[in-house]
């Protein structure tokens, strides 16, 4: 079935339910808190009953500015006919027990497992949030300001500010819309852009002393300890970026984050062009894409030693697919 | 006269002359740059002689990736008869000392002083080269990929990749049909943010170590020695986003950064939201916008004693305007 005649069937479907619950991603970033929320106006103004459902808690603070962030819950309500998932590859990563009595799965990863009774999986979108706009369109549903900001932020954070591959014409036509219906960009930025923390720069200053190069300059790996996240009163999320920074070194191919952790080491791997990571996480019973994966590696605390293992394997991967 | 009348007016004296002379601002950024060399395959394709000039030598780097970069020179040409100058306020920042025979000034300040014989100032546009884009659409022009790639990378640099209060839907549109003429967004972005320095890593791991909060966290200092450029291998470029990293931090409205200098101690200060910092630097013989100004105290060498000055100041200036 074609994506068009599958917005058709999932609107038909919409306009028989009653009460509706939007669901993402545990964990949630904000392509799945925003397209979830996005939808809330809309489907409120058909008179639905809506419940935004996301199992996480906390959730994450940095999108609090999202319209009706308040209204999501992780009470799922007892009656409802309808379920509407966003930004989720696989029924397991929803966080939830009993299967729904009806469910659209909307999302653009191309690993999607289609566990839905309808699945509007479309991998050429940049985001979920361009699904649901294509299918808000093509149904001739009008976006107020609310839902634009919920779609340009989830668009936003998942092209990295329109940095990524997947930004092409149709991304900067659907943020054009955005601003038509009423978003104002500059305000999304600043509440993703410009609310960092200080523990997240003192535990910069601790992280950056510690790049080590390796491999030419191709390679560059960079360390975060115990001791380093409680001088700084730095949390987890703080963490996030630092290896995207590492790999941003220009002669830098393959960077890799090593910190130290309840159960071991945990690292990040991160590729620029051609690298597969993905392999060497899954050596370690890690797993992830071919240019962001990771792996813990668990009862090891020696950062020498792994980097120095870590070193074998990144040579390969230097010399595969160059 | 209206902005379409001037955009006729410019392209009937580009097609008079013969020998054309493209210019910038001297120290130029991505816009003065890449709207600047836009032109150059446009004017070529008109059979013209062109010489893109900047005063500047070396430039800067980072753009080396614009198409025709390689074309820049700091020589002007003997018998030019036409002078384009680009995102440049003032005829002194053009770095040349006689006055051109004909003189056409594209740019988007507001503070431009009109110093052309023709003024297409459009203080609405995002960049200069949104401008110089409105003009060759007006004047039926194609732009070619190379063009585009100016235009575009002139775009993301002058709107910080699509962040600041300039961006509407003219931008995205412009963003889409920049795409649709040939450029890849993640080449553009893969240049200009994936090509970092390790200097400018360890510069930060020292810098960021020094920040200073006051003011109950609504401003913030952040220090740079002599002393952490030499350690760490930095150059004066490497400590260009420092300041607007510390000004990110939730709290903080006003960041002002420290550099220890030749001559005395440089101050580079930022606001957020509504304070104007232009007035700060103002009083220590220096200059600037609302939002980022700056000043050099000669022959004081003295860190805490400069930033006991500058509290006051800001303590002012966080009350007024609020």
């Amino acid at each position: 079935m074609n994506l068009n005649n599958l917005y058709e069937k999932a609107f038909e479907k919409i306009k028989e339910a009653n009460n509706i619950v939007l669901i993402s991603h545990i964990n949630p970033d904000g392509d799945a808190l925003g397209s979830s929320l996005s939808m809330y106006p809309i489907l409120k103004r058909m008179g639905k009953k809506v419940t935004v459902f996301n199992a996480t808690k906390p959730l994450p603070l940095y999108l609090d500015f999202l319209p009706n962030f308040n209204k999501v819950t992780d009470k799922l309500p007892k009656d409802y006919d309808l379920m509407i998932s966003f930004d989720c590859g696989s029924f397991d990563r929803l966080g939830i027990e009993e299967k729904p009595p009806f469910l659209i799965n909307i999302d653009h990863h191309i690993s999607n497992t289609e566990y839905g009774d309808i699945n509007i999986i479309d991998p050429k979108a940049a985001s979920t949030s361009q699904v649901v706009y294509n299918c808000c369109k093509h149904n001739g549903i009008e976006i107020d300001k609310d839902s634009a900001t919920c779609m340009y932020t989830a668009l936003v954070t998942d092209t990295g500010s329109f940095q990524y591959d997947s930004v092409d014409d149709k991304v900067f036509l659907m943020a054009a819309d955005m601003v038509k219906a009423g978003v104002e960009p500059a305000f999304v930025a600043k509440m993703l852009f410009q609310r960092d923390r200080l523990s997240r720069l003192r535990l910069l200053a601790k992280a950056y002393d510690t790049i080590e190069m390796c491999c030419d300059g191709e390679a560059a790996f960079v360390e975060i300890t115990k001791e380093m996240m409680e001088i700084t009163g730095a949390i987890k999320d703080d963490t996030d970026t630092i290896v995207n920074s590492v790999r941003a070194i220009a002669t830098v191919e393959i960077a890799c984050m090593l910190r130290e952790d309840d159960e071991g080491i945990k690292i990040s791997l991160r590729s620029k062009n051609y690298a597969d990571v993905s392999k060497i996480a899954q050596k370690y019973g890690g797993g992830g894409h071919i240019r962001a994966a990771g792996a813990t590696i668990k009862g090891e605390f020696d950062f020498e030693k792994v980097k120095n293992m870590l070193k074998e394997d990144i040579k390969k991967a230097l010399k595969e697919n160059r």
